[in-house]
Formats: structure tokens, C-alpha cells, sequence
């Protein structure tokens, strides 16, 4: 299904307007980016542009579209019947999915004709914000779980299906292993994984005939929800009995979920009793309103988890639920020339990048897997061996730098020229390794839970003078 | 497009074990309901039913379903032949949408065949929660909102296309007027609203010549952002030469949007000015980051604001962005007759209210327009005149009341049996107005936006001495 409705009316508005003031092939750039990633991280992981990609390129209006927008009485014929036929003519750079965003930086530029880039807006930003928003959260989890499997399990609690099935994909992009979530194991290729609910066992006289048919069904496979009634005094009791009978038979016991009470204390009694029944190869997961702070402190009281389920905090990003990824003119073009464009604001950091731009990430030289900066120049600069760069956080005081010996690697690649897409990584699972390369370049300190250092992102002086020239013209 | 794959696996898992152990036809009652409500609210105003009924109706799987279910290596040929056949046979019982809804109570109660009615569990959870939740906010701000008209703005920071579509339409559920979202304005018959972003006044050569542009393209519907470079200075200036040049031209003057900066003291500046300019007709909107407590907040403080737009605090409920309604086994058939089912928890809380049950909202007698209490029964009891009632709240001391001199009214309705749909209210705004009623219904104390007072939910006694007697049995 495609989404161009999906627009704020104001969009429609202003295209119509452009439409019968402006040359109806006048070029605009726009950049997508943020200001602010969400709770304290320092970094957004960047999400949704295999969607973004399939939306702008099918991006047209039906026949009913058109009667829809006619009857609203706010639009000339003309720019109707222009939309009629209407098709992508924008062109996308675009950082990799996962790739680690810094403040300011443009994950995304979209260049085209005006009337047509506006209209893309509130589409980009809606697949921009909401993908990367639970990347980001799914970062955080499975940076917390030091390498213990997660699995998604927010179906039921995201906020809609496309919020459950498109952040599925987020989910594992930023790390998770697996989603309970049929539908996007189906739609991405993403193993898809579960246990039971309570109502399995409630459907029987008692535990341990639930436990037993559970394993008949699924002998290789079964894993058992042990807190329907009591986990210590019948749930690990009857999983025991049901595994060593597996056992015997020449199954292999699997895994026991707990999903009720205090889980350090019942995970490392439940640990004891398997292991004193000889059966330490029983995995014990853990669920129930889990977040990336709950799963340190389990961790840091040494619970004894190989698994965890994490449904609503992952799957609505619940601590900080909103990216606000912005979508601001960056050029405009005039008798065939580019004019940078900026916006001002009273607040320095609301003030926007002018012009069409590239972000490069800087790599030591001594040590080319270690990034220790990232900076933001014009697309038609060349970066020199030592160059002069501008802090462009507003707060910092010591704000020109000189950068030498590092290697540059552009991050906005071209990915989408009208109808025709360049091909880019599909496999969710290989997003997911790229991810965690990128990841693995950064700074340690920048990637703390709780009050991480700053990454550096530098503009070039360049840009920086440019800024200044167009802030100093409008005062 | 239908859901039927959004279903967690362990649901798959469950009913192809129901099926390998079970009467295939065995009958399972299921009730929706939550235990607290988002933010500080008393009560959760209810949405989504339009769609789960869709749903739930053409409920079906594809080839490709099965195929894909077939290369898990999980389930039976028998399994995947029934799935391959099955259409819905369950029948739902619900509260309408737009109803206040009390912790406990089922909102809506599904029975049928215990395989079907386990594989619909996530995906009527997530439609449930994601639409209930919106609509709950909205109620909240709009109520703060003093009868000011709020536009829903929020499409660009929803979590995917559809949390933007179907909470808009939850949003005009719980009292907003419009919404930005031109997909949800044609796929709901909502009237679409807005302005213009600063990219229109950047595309041209300055703020006067951006509005004048405007102005003659929406003569009669021009609403101006007046916050590009400074609203006092040059927005509110601007906009008085283009509304007195409009209204000399015979047209009527909008409005103006403030989207930044101190709200309260710009509002008054501005009504300040247009009225000193003979515009008292001019209406100011206001919008950037708005939630209840701000709208309260700026109120408080005379703000003379006519219209509210409000974006991702809306959209994503972000102060409180999961509502965690579960779908909890009521009763299950054994050889033709209903056994109540009941959850034992450690939590009295969460111990669930067996068997099949109706919800009655009652009146005073002497003053039908005011609701003082709910009560759960089981489906097959009769209200008498005088009824001995348990207080539904584990924490109240003083739990057992006698009620008299009511009127009660049954809140739960079939609206659905197979493929089967009754009529149901599908008008937006008609079930904005109904929701509107209802509340109005509800004791003031109960809706303070702040430490709202509680609203009583009492059992009947033969419900309440159902659970202690099913509690009894587990002990």
C-alpha cells in the first residue's frame, strides 16, 4: 500500500500555491534530520529508508485521490490534472540504514522540483521518526543485554499494525534477534519466536497436563511459561519433570519464560533447581515491561537470563516516544542556479545548515576503525588533509578546530534518481551487522546509557562562513 | 487490508495445539479490559471497535499465509488445511466506541471456537489499544481546551502511516474538530485543516511578499504563520497589510498560527494589534509541542487563543504512550456447557472475573442524566431493584454496598456473529458527539485532569462470590 494522502493539507496547500505562482519545474533541496535524539542517547540509529525508497518511487495519485482533493474546494484544476500525472522526479541521498545519525546531520536529502519535494514531507518524516525512533530504543536494549538474545514482543501494545510489523524490522535493525510479530516475520524474513500465554495453561485441568501436551507438540522446541501459578513451588517443579522425560526420550530441553514477579530472585532459584536437576542446558527468558535500565540492573545483580522478551517499552520507545526529525529547505533554485536557503530562529540551534551538503565520518589515521568525529560540509567542497572545522554544537566555547591526519567516508549516498532506485541493503539481518559495525567505530563513552559523551560533528569553515553570510543578510 | 498475520506466534503455536489435543469445535469466551489508565485519567475513552469488527469479519488467510506458516516447521498438515478453510465464527459483544470505559471492565467480550478467538488476541489488543489510547488523549486536551477548537497535527510524528490515519480518526473520537492528515480526512470523512510551513515563506524574497502570494490564491481562507523571522516585529505587521488589504477587497480574514516562542505573551500582543488595526475577526492558533497541562497552563493564563493544533503529544500519547488492555480467558466450554475461567495472580489485581458478563452503567433514578456507578454481572443475571454490590477496587475497605433507586443500562451489544456485522455507528463525528454525552454523564470529580476522583465499578455479588469461589478451588 502506498501512502500519498499521507500528507498534512498544508502540504497540498502550499504546492497548489507554488504551482500557480512559482515556474512549475523550480528545484528545491530539503534535509531531513534532528535535533535531539531521544532519552540521553547521543546518537539516533537511522531506520525506514528501505520504505521511504518503495513510497517515493510509486509515489502517485489515484483517480479517487483527485475527486477526493477536487471536492475540498481548494485547489485550481490546473495543479489537480498536474497531480494526475504526477510522478517521482525527486532525487534521494541518503545515509545507510543503521547508520549511527548525529545531531544536525542530514540522514537525507531529497532535491526535485519544489512543488513535489514539498508534498513529500510529512511521508518522509513519518517513516524517518518512527523507524529510526525504535532502532535507536532497540540499540539501547541490546546494548544493555551484552549480547544476550532479544527477542521483539510489542505486538499487541504498538500503536497500530504498521507500527507492530514496521517496528519489527526497527527492532532488529537495532539489534533485537527475533519478533514474536508473525506478520513481519513473514513481510522481512525475521525468525519469528514465542513460548505460550497463560490461557495454554489455563485451558487445562492443571500445570503439568498443560506442560505435557505442550511437549508432545513441540518436543524440540518447547519452551514453558512458568509463572501461571507459583514458579518455584509448581511452574520450575513440572517444567523439571516434563524436560527430564524429554530427555529420556532423546529431546532436548529448550527454555522456560518468566513473565510475573521479582525475576532476579526467581531466575537464579529457578537456575539452581534445573542445574540440581542436571539439566543446565535449560535457558531461562525473561519478559514483563522490560527496558534497556531494567535490563542493566538485572544483569548488574548477575541474573542468571540468556533470553529476553521486550514488548511495550521497545515497541512504542515508551521512555521518549517521539523523534522529531525535521524537514527544512536547504536550496532553492533560481534561473538555474542553486541559492542556499537557511532558517532563522532566535535560537541559535534552531538555526538550519544552508545548502546541499554531504557528512563525512572521520577516521583516525593511526587507527582506521576507530571514528572520533564526523563533519558536515558543502556537496561541492573537497575535504583537504588539514582542514579548519567548526563545532556545530552552538553551546561549545572552544569552537574552531584543526583536524589532520584522518581519513573522510561520505555517508549520503545516492539511492533513488525518479522512477530508478540504486540498490541498496534489503536483508534486515545484514542492516543489523552493518549497524553494529558502525556502531562499534564510535567512542565508547559515547554510547553509556546514562549520560553519554558527545560525539563531535564539525562543519567545514566553508559552511560555517556561509551560515553567518546568510544569518548576517536577513538582519 | 486485512491482519490476520499480525498475530504473535505463540498464538499459532497454541491453537495448533489446541487443535492436536482439544475438540477442534471447543468454545472459548475471551474479555478485553485494562487495569490503568494512561496518565492520571480515571477512565479510558473507548475506540478502534469499527476496525476490529472489519477485521475480525473477513478474517482469513492466503495461500501465501499458508505457505509461510507451513515453512516454519511448526504446525500440523491438519492445522494448516483448517487454516487454509477458516473464516471467523466468534462473536463479539462490545462496548460502542466512543464510550467511557472503567478499569475491569470488559470493553469488549469474543467467544467461538477457542483456536479462532486465541489467533485474534494480538491483533484486537493492538487495534484496542493503540485507538483507545489516542481517543483518551484527545478527550484530556480537549477538555483542557475549554471548547476551542483543536486540530489533530500530528501525522509526521506518529509511529508509522497507521497511527497517523487511525489516530486521527481516534483524535476527532475523543473531541478534536479536524486533522491535518489528508489520508484520514478521505478514509474517514474528517474535515482536513491547516496553514503553511516557513518553507513557503522562504521560497520567497520576504515575509510580506510570501503572504500577499497567499492571500491571493486563499482569499477566504488565508491563515498566516507569523513566526518565520519575529511575530511582533514583522509576522503581525505583515498580516495586518494582507488581511485589511483582503477585507477591503470584500474577503473575510482567517486567521494567524504562532508556532514558537512564549505563546501567552505573543497571543496578547497580537489580539493587541489586530484589534487596535479594526481586525477583531482575525482568530489566532497556536501550536509547537501542546499537550492538556500546556493548554490548561496558557487558559490559566488568558492566552487569547481561538483554535489549538497539536502535533506528537497527541498522536503518540507521549506523556503516557501505552495502553495496556489484555485479553484474558473468561470462561471455556466442556461438553456443551460454559466453565467459568478465572487467572490467579500473586497480585489480587490481576486475578480476572470469571465466566460471561455484562456491564451496566447506572443512573440515580431521581437524575437519569447522571451515571454514579458501573457494575459487572455475569451475562445471565437480572439487575434487581435492590442489589448488594462488592466494590471492584481490591484497595477499598469498605467494599460491600447496597444500591437502590437506578435505572441501569446494558453497555455491551453484539456487533458481530460470524460473517454477520450488526449496524454500528460509523460517522466520526456522530460518535464524537455520543462520546461527548457519555462523558458528560460521568461526575466532574472524575474528570479532573489532575488526582481525578474515582469512579465506582462494583460487582454483583454473584459475580464476586464466583471468583472467591474459583480462588477457593486453586487453593
Amino acid at each position: 500500500m502506498s501512502h500519498e494522502m499521507l500528507t498534512d493539507l498544508y502540504e497540498f496547500s502550499m504546492a497548489n500555491g507554488y504551482y500557480q505562482t512559482l515556474p512549475h519545474d523550480k528545484q528545491a533541496s530539503f534535509d531531513v534530520f534532528y535535533r535531539n535524539a531521544p532519552d540521553e542517547d547521543s546518537f539516533v540509529l537511522s531506520a525506514g529508508l528501505m520504505q521511504i525508497i518503495e513510497e517515493v518511487k510509486n509515489w502517485h495519485f489515484t483517480k479517487e485521490d483527485i475527486d477526493y482533493l477536487r471536492a475540498l474546494n481548494k485547489f485550481s484544476d490546473e495543479f489537480l490534472t498536474f497531480l494526475k500525472d504526477a510522478k517521482n522526479k525527486c532525487t534521494i541521498n541518503a545515509m545507510t540504514e543503521g547508520t549511527p545519525l548525529l545531531p544536525r546531520e542530514p540522514i537525507l536529502t531529497i532535491s526535485g522540483p519544489l512543488i513535489e519535494v514539498q508534498l513529500l514531507e510529512t511521508l518522509v518524516l513519518n517513516i524517518f521518526n518512527h523507524q529510526s525512533l525504535i532502532a535507536t530504543k532497540a540499540w539501547q536494549i541490546t546494548h544493555a543485554a551484552q549480547g544476550r538474545a532479544v527477542m521483539e514482543f510489542g505486538a499487541r501494545r504498538a500503536q497500530g499494525p504498521d507500527a507492530a510489523t514496521y517496528g519489527a524490522r526497527a527492532a532488529v535493525i537495532g539489534g533485537c534477534t527475533s519478533t514474536s510479530n508473525v506478520l513481519a516475520g513473514q513481510k522481512f524474513n525475521i525468525p519469528v519466536a514465542g513460548t505460550m500465554a497463560h490461557a495454554w495453561i489455563e485451558s487445562f485441568p492443571d500445570e503439568l497436563t498443560a506442560f505435557k501436551a505442550w511437549a508432545k507438540i513441540y518436543p524440540d522446541t518447547a519452551s514453558l511459561l512458568v509463572d501461571t501459578y507459583d514458579v518455584v513451588k509448581s511452574g520450575v517443579p513440572n517444567a523439571i519433570k516434563v524436560f527430564q522425560e524429554l530427555k529420556a526420550q532423546g529431546h532436548r530441553p529448550l527454555s522456560i519464560r518468566i513473565d510475573s514477579g521479582d525475576i532476579t530472585r526467581l531466575a537464579k532459584k529457578a537456575r539452581q533447581m534445573f542445574d540440581d536437576a542436571g539439566l543446565s542446558e535449560v535457558k531461562i527468558t525473561a519478559s514483563n515491561a522490560l527496558d534497556a535500565h531494567i535490563v542493566k540492573s538485572l544483569l548488574n545483580e548477575e541474573a542468571p537470563i540468556d533470553n529476553f522478551g521486550i514488548g511495550e517499552r521497545l515497541i512504542t520507545s515508551s521512555s521518549s516516544p517521539v523523534l522529531s526529525g525535521v524537514y527544512k529547505m536547504s536550496a532553492l533554485e533560481n534561473k538555474g542556479q542553486w541559492v542556499p536557503k537557511i532558517k532563522i530562529s532566535n535560537s541559535r540551534e534552531k538555526i538550519t545548515l544552508p545548502g546541499n551538503k554531504q557528512v563525512y565520518r572521520l577516521y583516525s589515521r593511526n587507527d582506521p576503525k576507530h571514528a572520533f568525529a564526523d563533519i558536515i560540509a558543502l556537496a561541492d567542497e573537497k575535504l583537504r588533509d588539514k582542514i579548519t572545522a567548526i563545532d556545530s554544537d552552538v553551546h561549545a566555547t572552544n569552537d574552531v578546530v584543526t583536524l589532520t591526519d584522518f581519513t573522510a567516508r561520505p555517508l549520503l549516498h545516492q539511492v533513488l534518481a525518479g522512477q530508478k532506485a540504486a540498490p541498496i541493503e534489503t536483508d534486515t539481518f545484514a542492516i543489523q551487522k552493518y549497524a553494529k559495525e558502525q556502531i562499534a567505530e564510535l567512542p565508547k563513552e559515547t554510547k553509556r546509557l546514562v549520560n553519554p559523551d558527545h560525539y563531535p560533528v564539525y562543519l567545514t569553515k566553508k559552511l560555517a562562513d556561509l551560515q553567518k553570510k546568510l544569518i548576517a543578510e536577513y538582519k
